[in-house]
């Protein structure tokens, strides 16, 4: 997000056919609460567009990666990294020094995965984070950390070059074209 | 939750073999994050298995529901409705009043759609309310709205009957039988 280090999210174990509706959500709920870009594993990338596409539409900047070794991605990765996984340990416990470290110039990698992630990540994880130590869902995970992290001021993150931009109301829909 | 009002979930908008996980991810994180049942639409009631399974395992109360008609059992509701969409009110703007009704003894549907949600569910509801303005998930848009409408609380869910309890760990993996 503008005005912060770099936020990263990292999307594991995506299975062909059955992922694809989910890894766009965890696409454009990284977008959507103030990452600046997913890396998808190369069997993912396919969703590539169905993101760009909403970049293209409502703004950005946000990017969309892919890597063919999410695992090496990961060891190289610049930064903490936090990985989101309903075996780690409570949000509420680790939230203050995860953001202490973001907000003291830290780029972030926040990992999520969907089946089984390997042991690897757990060991890289300078954080491994639990949204709740029960089973969910890792777009819910990924938000509810966002929106913890940044304490809120994801949603009123800036956009630019939108094309479309919509105007909140009580009851209907409003989509404004810009110029 | 307990010791709150009742708070459940409808899923609107299932498209066969399209939104199976994602169904699925309404119903788990309605779960863990708080709410007391998820009603589906007929056509995504065969998602009733795998949420009742993680239930089974890992504990409750937490009810799957179904119904032919969503938008009846939406003008039926006896209590408020909050329905999360894209188009709404900013969620930092109403969930002061939300948070007032729901504590004051009001039990709360929210609403999630897929795609296209009917005039209706805007029209009916008390409050059509935007995790952003932004296309992203309803997965998502759930569990920040659950979690800033009991301001971290449900992290702290108890749960009863369970069979296994995950043991929170800074790295690796501890499932606990229950005896």
């Amino acid at each position: 997000m503008q005005g912060t280090p770099e936020l990263a999210v990292l999307r594991l174990g995506h299975r062909p056919g059955r992922d694809e509706r989910t890894t766009t959500h965890v696409g454009l709920t990284a977008r959507a609460l103030g990452a600046d870009r997913v890396v998808l594993a190369d069997e993912a990338a396919g969703r590539r567009a169905a993101i760009d596409d909403i970049t293209d539409r409502f703004g950005g900047p946000f990017e969309v990666g892919a890597t063919h070794n999410p695992i090496e991605f990961l060891k190289q990765w610049e930064g903490a990294i936090v990985h989101l996984t309903m075996y780690g340990l409570p949000i509420r416990d680790v939230e203050g020094e995860i953001r202490e470290a973001f907000d003291a110039g830290t780029p972030l990698l926040a990992v999520v995965g969907g089946g089984k992630v390997p042991f690897d990540v757990y060991d890289e994880a300078d954080w491994n984070v639990a949204v709740t130590n029960q089973p969910h869902s890792e777009i819910a995970s990924l938000a509810v950390f966002l929106d913890r992290l940044f304490e809120g001021e994801e949603l009123d993150r800036e956009w630019e070059d939108a094309g479309s931009v919509v105007v909140p109301k009580a009851v209907g829909k409003e989509v404004r074209d810009v110029e």
